[in-house]
């Protein structure tokens, strides 16, 4: 079908205005008179609506009069400027077809939605302002991601999904099985024969790409993935879903500070696209979600990220011990509490955090002369807290082994990971930022639910 | 780390010629003679390697001299044209130090290694020509699609990998649980409780984003995705994997011609891409992997792609059903055999064959006024047969309907997609293409576990 977008019309209007043109798109409100009557019509392409003004030289104009919200109709006519107007223009409608009509329980009348109501629609959500902007944001976001790595080289590397190794050996994972789970395979000693399963093992789903991608680290220098990632955690909270997006970066010959500058740089480049690729849903979130958003993306701009290790971070906390649910002492994990204090009261903008005790981090991570803490960093931002963790690598075989014996880890569970300690191994680092976190960072949306189009979450697999 | 990438060199070599520089990398080969020696390096960042030369004025000359292949080196020294040579330039290093050696047994030795054999090493083998050129190119592709669709103004959205429902009734589907297999909790009526599963009720791995993806659509108008889907199928084939990626765009008021439109600009831009951004991978695999494969893709540039009906070819193949293991009659399945003779042998081109018996294609496509076929469209391609299939949907809710009912299908469990044909229906149309083929398709490999960093196939989970 030849039709102009909504988007066409604001980018160029002059290849357009006193020309007929057609459009196709969904009503988002009529209002109808005697004589004539206003459309406004989304064609979801860009953020603004279009107004249409129809009069009763339309054949079907008492049809017109009558079209519910949600109706999909097909408008023909000539684009006029309206200076007087607050759009900068309108058609005036030769003809409006009717694509699709919209039955009278169409959930999306005018008046504004909670949220809450929302997420139980997810597949018309998409149609409401809000979820335009946060979808059309989260869109460009990923863009961003991969136009900032694959402009400086970084080879985009598909991790598996399903995987044999519980990696990290972290947290509860999904299992993934073609078995009949009304009647499970089982040996002659009563355990689960997985020989007869898909692929002949235990799978699950992935974690992280982490381990896997820093192979190709060791081929192609700089890698990066951009995939799904599972956890199959009991925490009913706004800031975890068990199926969200991971981006990871690698790099061979890179260390910690490196990392930081790749990560900074990243986080920068994707605030400045969307500024100027969503103009329109960046000033709705901030005047409808959240009132300082623009400010403080703006400021983070600006300002150089602030540095600081985790010793020195838990001897500022301290101080405020008070303030806190969770007392902060040396060697404990930081809460979100304690990462959002740090960067929103103390240093009032993003903030790495380097060096954590080995204890409370992976067993990849490279060991500091210390021998107490490793080179990790966490990059906190505020509203949010950890957005980005990362880490340079162990790259010495025999600290490697060391450490995975002191953690009870099976050396031959590791051997691929191993060999790059044998063959060429390097100084290293990358980091893991969590997507649906920087899109709810860069949107103000407090709950990962609105950010993610068909979220799953603890009993809840909708559609 | 300040290394120059040999990608840098060969980008701007007028920057650094007669400069000091520093790269990293790994020895590809290494000859030594008395006073000095030259060491091929591969830096990962670019097809064609760097040759350093280096004499016996340097202090650890002897060291240097039995390195491994596989070493990691960081090396310093001038940057020197080298007019006579293959080359253009080399290093004159007045440092080699290293970063990491490479063990005596290291896997990867200067002979050329079976694709057999390196996918037993799947951690390394991105080391080699041939996995540098696959997996780089692929990453240009993933890039070029994103590219085409942003380009175009068509939203990215990342449709759930985990699902409730069997969407299209299709094939065996992974399941995924956290439930103990050892002791998978039962009802009182014996059935397996999946009320104590994570998500409450039987949960898969997602077949196709498509019915997702259609939903949003029909809000932003112009939408794709790019994610894996999964298929529990048990053929081993070298066109089948378990877990492979695909592109699955959707389009709003659009119509078949549009499909095929799309579809056509797609598959040229990706082309048109990699020949611009890899030709030294491109005429690597045009030497060394598919001789005719550079012809081939120009040819596709220049041609515009063929069409038929499903009708027209039957009866085509039919004269020629003596030379087909499957003899073809109108209403069977096109088999790999009868695509690729389309393509190749009759059109010489990619062809799109559309108007399918409704029979062999799915519920939700458009019915064609004959009630007989759908408007239906597979893209079959040389050396691959079909890459790309798609349709305009059924988007008239009573049709749709009653094609349900035919099938079988529960009007319960497709709520949310009915919906779409109640509030703002529109003629609407998409494809989905097979990302793995589309790399094999521009790189002329022939086995989908060669483009697949860690391929997932029956019995096979490694990494």
């Amino acid at each position: 079908m030849n039709l102009v977008t909504v988007k066409e019309l604001y980018k160029t209007p002059e290849a357009y205005l006193d020309k007929e043109i057609t459009i196709g798109g969904w009503i988002r409100s009529l209002r109808d008179s005697k004589a004539f009557g206003f459309i406004v019509v989304s064609d979801g392409s860009y953020f603004e609506p279009l107004q249409v003004v129809y009069h009763d030289n339309l054949t079907n104009f008492a049809e017109i009069n009558k079209l519910n919200v949600g109706t999909a109709v097909i408008v023909t006519g000539t684009l006029v400027a309206t200076p007087q107007a607050k759009q900068p223009f309108e058609i005036q409608a030769t003809g409006v077809v009717v694509e699709g009509t919209s039955a009278p329980d169409y959930p999306l009348q005018k008046k504004r939605h909670s949220f809450e109501y929302l997420r139980t629609i997810s597949h018309l959500r998409p149609r409401t302002n809000t979820f335009q902007a946060v979808f059309r944001v989260r869109s460009l976001i990923a863009y961003a991601i991969h136009q900032y790595f694959q402009d400086r080289g970084f080879v985009y590397v598909h991790t598996p999904l399903i995987t044999g190794s519980d990696c990290e050996g972290a947290g509860e994972m999904f299992q993934v099985t073609t078995m009949d789970l009304n009647d499970i395979p089982k040996t002659e000693d009563g355990k689960v024969d997985f020989s007869q399963d898909f692929f002949g093992k235990p799978t699950n789903l992935t974690v992280s790409g982490q381990l896997n991608v820093e192979t190709y680290a060791m081929a192609f220098r700089n890698v990066y993935t951009f995939g799904p990632t599972f956890r199959a955690e009991n925490s009913n909270t706004p800031r975890h879903a068990a199926e969200f997006w991971m981006i990871e970066p690698e790099m061979a010959f890179a260390d910690l500070d490196d990392n930081m500058r790749l990560a900074e740089g990243l986080l920068k480049y994707v605030i400045r696209y969307v500024l100027e690729n969503a103009p329109a849903e960046m000033n709705f979130f901030n005047q409808f979600v959240d009132k300082g958003l623009l400010d403080r993306l703006k400021n983070v701009l600006e300002s150089e990220f602030a540095h600081v290790t985790y010793t020195d971070a838990v001897k500022i906390l301290e101080e405020h011990n008070d303030q806190f649910d969770y007392k902060v002492s040396w060697g404990c994990d930081l809460q979100t509490e304690h990462e959002r204090y740090l960067t929103e009261q103390v240093f009032k903008k993003p903030v790495f955090v380097t060096d954590y005790p080995k204890e409370i981090k992976a067993f990849y991570m490279k060991m500091n002369p210390d021998n107490k803490t490793v080179a990790a960093v966490d990059c906190l931002v505020p509203g949010i807290g950890e957005i980005i963790g990362g880490s340079q690598r162990e790259d010495d075989y025999d600290t490697l082994v060391a450490r995975m014996d002191e953690l009870g880890l099976k050396k031959e569970d590791y051997d691929f990971y191993l060999d790059l300690r044998k063959y060429g191994s390097n100084r290293h680092a990358g980091f893991g930022l969590g997507f649906e976190r920087c899109v709810m960072y860069l949107t103000g949306m407090t709950n990962i639910r609105d950010v993610i189009p068909f979220p799953r979450t603890v009993n809840n697999c909708e559609l």
